[in-house]
């Protein structure tokens, strides 16, 4: 069988996109493992899947296979491309797009600057709904937020503890160049008071508007750009006083633009998603 | 500006291979690096570019080109990519197809099995031309070959030592699967008395005809196949008398065959070239 893709990335976060919608996919996790693989496959972070919705209202369907072969949850860098293909293969005129996902029906939007906009949901700000355990741990006040002291290699490290749906925990440093990202990564994620571990956020204020990042994702290391690590930093950088909605986060992989207005508003997510190449791959020629 | 590529791999060493023939190819180190690139770019090992041969009688010419940008000798793996892409697109209806390189003209020649066979020129056996310093070591005579011992980590090991235009040291073990290639590899490939510094071959002999082989490659680390490691392997075991011609060669990117009739004879290795897809890159979207 012949397979019709494109590869895209959202700020070097790459996938093979896929029009299931004209095309009939039915592959086993084999399959997708051998997709993914960038050598004796095409090679990509994930597979994206674009299916016709059978819910009313709802534009389109949506699966992200990972270069293992399962099926997961990915809303973020995955949903920009996920637009920017719909749009640029004519499957839909509309530019504000309902999709049903693992992280449920979501609404991108496509921008007149050709980014695309994400609601990444609510922060979640309680310690122990990160969760993190502060029991027996007294914060320091800084505006609106607390920083909690933890011991990192010997250091009292102040961190902001923030939920974008999974666990983030951001300091400020004054240079992430420098900043000890693959030393300390590692002792934050399983630092005992995240029971769940935790990504590890370094963020370098530039001025009010816009911060460098890097991030030490939970069970994946330092990654090129973390979307929902841009937004938990933001939002504690908002909560302590040092930045102003909207932000420009310069990522290794591109720059995102995270708003907030403040506690109980949605966290929004801007970031570009661009075509790489057009592919046909003949399936009987994957090895496995 | 729009691109059309092939991407393919021989035994894991991966291509992507552009016909120059039919398109104006005239790209910058730093477009042959972004094309290169996995995630922004398609991603490949090196970039094979077709073109057609100005010298009598030869019909084709190609050049490699780095993932780093620069233009390279690669004469194994690529020759094959070479080979399937001429003939599956029509370039010629040859079946032993002189082409111009930058290791000089060579003649490999598509197989009725659909292998590809190239004639890997002669093995190098004196060991100043390898080279390697001998001075002051007194090797065992095995078979028609020398062992060199020298210390690595601590224990005795015993080489035999073999140029294919580069050089190799390549030992018998029990087990590739359990041998510390890792380890001892970088202290193989820095050892003093090899002044050009070395690629570390490991041996596992299955029988007289077969063979598994993992080598590490000087400046590149452990690849999943690497041609003139297959050849150097054969060539001393054959040389031991553990081995006859021919000898599969199982590596962790596939299966090559390497052919050779004692000294004063080229050593051939044939093996596959696989297409994995086709693709169109409009070279504007390269991130630089």
């Amino acid at each position: 069988m012949k397979l019709k893709f494109t590869k895209m990335h959202g700020a070097g976060n790459d996938f093979v996109v896929i029009d299931a919608v004209n095309q009939h996919i039915n592959f086993t996790p084999a399959q997708w493992k051998a997709l993914g693989d960038r050598r004796f496959g095409i090679g990509a972070d994930q597979m994206l899947v674009v299916e016709k919705s059978h819910t009313d209202g709802v534009d389109f369907r949506y699966r992200i296979y990972n270069a293992d072969g399962g099926e997961v949850e990915q809303c973020g860098n995955g949903s920009r491309a996920f637009v920017k293909f719909v749009v640029d293969k004519g499957l839909t005129t509309k530019r504000a797009i309902k999709v049903e996902t693992m992280c449920g029906i979501i609404e991108p939007v496509l921008e007149s600057d050709g980014s695309i906009t994400v609601d990444m949901g609510l922060a979640i700000l309680a310690p122990d709904q990160v969760p993190f355990d502060s029991s027996q741990l007294s914060g320091e006040i800084q505006g609106a937020d607390t920083l909690w002291p933890l011991e990192i290699h010997g250091r009292r490290t102040l961190f902001s503890v923030v939920s974008m749906g999974n666990p983030h925990a951001v300091q400020v440093v004054d240079d992430v160049d420098t900043a000890p990202v693959l030393i300390d990564g590692p002792a934050i994620e399983h630092h005992p008071r995240f029971p769940k571990r935790v990504n590890a956020g370094f963020m370098q204020i530039v001025d009010r508007h816009q911060i460098k990042l890097r991030v030490f994702e939970r069970g994946a290391g330092e990654t090129l750009a973390c979307g929902t690590g841009a937004c938990a930093a933001v939002v504690a950088g908002i909560r302590r006083g040092l930045l102003d909605t909207p932000v420009k986060v310069d990522t290794r992989g591109g720059q995102l633009s995270i708003a907030w207005e403040g506690n109980g508003n949605a966290v929004k997510l801007s970031g570009p998603a661009v075509t790489v190449f057009e592919g046909e791959i003949d399936m009987d020629n994957l090895t496995n």
